[in-house]
């Protein structure tokens, strides 16, 4: 029921979709209706009227926004104008009978899930870029999407300006997906480059980036890694054939990093990022988020500030990369657009059966692929071993090899690395182990005589490119 | 006609086909006639077959190749095995009444046009990546598809592993595009990577690409620039809705290009990349390769070796990037796969309504959209004047303030960047400036008392990452 008659009863939207009715599908305009109008919904709807001709051109057809859901209908009017019907009820939208696909912009989680089985149900299209929903209700949703032969299109999910999800579900479609990887949360990254530009440490590199509003005055889906987790287990779906699998997903943030492991990173030919990575194992797939260690000269290395970047290795295709803005009102109305045209250009296709929601058919997708456990995981591993005197790097190198523990590499940090006071550092590559084997001896170091304080261990990524 | 009737009628297929023709149009593969088996079309069977369940999960169907068309019989055999029927005629691959689409990887432009012009007419839907074909005969080619309602792909015209054609046409849809710049020619970025990091000059870098296999024996294409120009003209049109124009395209290769400028940019911060650049403008567009310096901190000075690297500017999402490799057996044939996919995805669907060959529907087309000719482009220019001594920087820089030309930065080049016996060098980096401008200071410059030898030009492009 709308709560503005005045504004749902105007009368040029009206004589609009009187003359649209008329026309045959593939030529009358598509009828969005939007829940939530703020910074990605009225991005959506100023794209949308910007580049009208343009996206017309493209699609084959006109895409009007015919109602909008929002909290607050005054300020709600003065993004939309008069043209659009607004309404208090999100359900209302989701179930209106003049609306071809419902955009979902208002977030969260509850909800939201709601008001897209509703939406489906009634036969709607429905596009959004609410990872977290796709993350925690992702089967269930997709399910439905595929009973009501319906689009649930998603792209601006995940690295919102890089239509990383059509390149995985289209674009590399003869490829068997060996992993997917990189920076795919903004805020984090562009902490992390303070961090190393400016030799600052975590708790001033967060402020800054909340200062200039790059992370939320609750920043913990961010700095936590659980936004990209949320990301890197759709892209790990879509390159796989898995379910949605977030909640075996093993996430570690930033908080805990250290400017003096930046700097010591950097003397050793480093940069550390938070990664996102989804390998496939003959046992099974990681999907981790972690802040990794990054050779300076590689590519990701060279992704600072709040943007993205994503490297895909096929085995027919090699290693590509999709780089843009992680965030930003039309950089994710570039991804929602997106979907709306292509579900413009379904004209009449069963949606599900054109493109598959996560890239595969539901007989193809491996429901029992296991993510691997945390100690499973194989890679290259960095450690800084604080001791009490220089010459200790002898007995930690002995030590660690006593412990089976792979060293390609083994340094004492430079001065300049090193805050005043920092005391004698050790610094430590191995080649490839298991995550077991380094907690283990990460755990042992504690005790040794030597050692002058917590040990760190952060993970090397080696990736092609 | 079969040359080879034993394997036209070898039983295994024709019961397949048999069993196929029973099924719905959306369920029974997809029989794929092949023109050519050489390095991309024995790669795109090879990943077909081992790829087969993937790619069918993905494609909701199999894609099966029936017949090839092949010179050498013997050979062909010897790639396909025994269950696909040869022949030694093209045309009987593109009119064949068991094929649905027939992909093209000849090569070559005149009679490859009337393979898939006959391939059309029949009804099919036709696949390839033959840059040189669509940039000469695109526009006639488009047309024809458009009137038979039928599919004509060619991811793998440009960058082959990037899904760069899916990215503009259906990924950044929303956008206006800005501009699109890259190198996306391997050859010459195998040849610029030696220059640089060996210090090699253009021939032995040639002869080095020769003998490793990065460049033909005839390199003409590549070095010469038209085969980026033929990139970048198909890459214009998806971008700003113009037809393929190919002829008004300036184009520049590196054969020109010496060691000395290869050093002299890096002593400034830059590198020297072979460039496509198509860029909208109020007045037109510019559509151009050349050789250019772009800022050694810029991602596009990383993309090495035989790699590409693509930029792309969109309106609403801002500059999103694309890389990979940009030639290769399997990885042409991931672009051709994917296009075979999205064809087995189409489930009867006008191929042309739902996705616009060009990226835009022929009335949003603008056939009058006018290539700036040469001289109309600005851009920030490099130029290396040869001077008697050191002290002759006084005399060009006040000589070329004097036309006019706005100076950024004036310097002597570092002596070790010289070989021996080079003679004093000025740089100078300009300001945005027009062609013509620089076109008449450097003609002018040759006759100066100060001057001791050609004058060297190039564009600067500072293009935002």
């Amino acid at each position: 029921m709308y709560r503005d008659p005045v504004q749902s009863l105007q009368p040029a939207q009206h004589n609009s979709i009187a003359t649209t009715m008329a026309m045959p599908a593939a030529t009358r305009p598509l009828r969005v209706g939007m829940i939530g109008i703020g910074t990605v919904g009225a991005g959506t709807f100023r794209v949308l009227a910007r580049n009208q001709a343009t996206i017309a051109g493209r699609a084959g057809r006109g895409i009007e926004v015919v109602v909008v859901a929002a909290r607050n209908l005054a300020r709600a009017a003065g993004v939309v104008g008069t043209g659009v019907a607004l309404t208090n009820d999100p359900m209302q939208v989701a179930t209106h009978p003049e609306v071809d696909v419902v955009v979902e912009a208002a977030g969260g989680t509850g909800p939201a899930r709601e008001w897209l089985l509703a939406a489906m149900a009634a036969g709607k299209h429905v596009v959004t870029a609410n990872k977290a929903l796709l993350a925690v209700h992702g089967n269930e949703l997709f399910a439905a999407a595929r009973q009501h032969g319906v689009a649930l299109a998603y792209e601006g999910a995940v690295a919102v300006s890089i239509p990383i999800i059509k390149a995985l579900r289209e674009g590399l479609t003869a490829n068997r997906i060996e992993w997917v990887a990189g920076i795919i949360n903004g805020t984090t990254n562009f902490i992390l480059s303070k961090m190393r530009d400016e030799g600052l440490g975590f708790a001033e590199a967060l402020a800054q980036a909340q200062a200039l509003g790059y992370a939320e005055a609750d920043p913990a889906f961010d700095i936590e890694g659980v936004d990209a987790a949320h990301k890197i287990t759709l892209l790990a779906a879509n390159a796989f054939g898995m379910p949605v699998r977030f909640a075996d997903a093993q996430v570690e943030g930033i908080t805990a990093l250290q400017g003096l492991d930046v700097a010591c990173a950097e003397q050793l030919g480093y940069r550390i990022k938070l990664l996102g990575v989804a390998r496939k194992r003959p046992d099974g797939v990681e999907l981790r988020v972690q802040p990794a260690l990054v050779p300076a000269t590689h590519l990701l290395a060279h992704v600072n500030g709040s943007m993205n970047g994503i490297l895909v290795k096929g085995d027919a295709a090699g290693v590509t990369m999709y780089y843009g803005a992680g965030a930003g009102s039309e950089q994710t109305a570039s991804a929602v657009i997106a979907d709306l045209v292509d579900v413009a250009r379904l004209d009449g296709t069963n949606a599900a059966q054109r493109v598959p929601h996560l890239g595969f058919h539901a007989h193809a997708v491996d429901e029992h692929l296991a993510v691997l456990p945390r100690a499973a995981v194989h890679t290259r591993h960095y450690l800084r071993v604080p001791v009490h005197a220089p010459q200790d790097i002898e007995a930690v190198g002995a030590w660690l090899a006593a412990q089976q523990v792979p060293m390609a590499q083994l340094a004492l940090a430079a001065d300049k690395a090193l805050p005043p006071g920092s005391g004698a550092q050790v610094l430590v590559l191995t080649d490839a182990v298991a995550q077991a084997t380094v907690d283990l001896a990460v755990h042992a170091l504690a005790s040794h005589r030597a050692v002058a304080g917590p040990v760190a261990s952060l993970r090397v990524e080696m990736l092609e490119a």
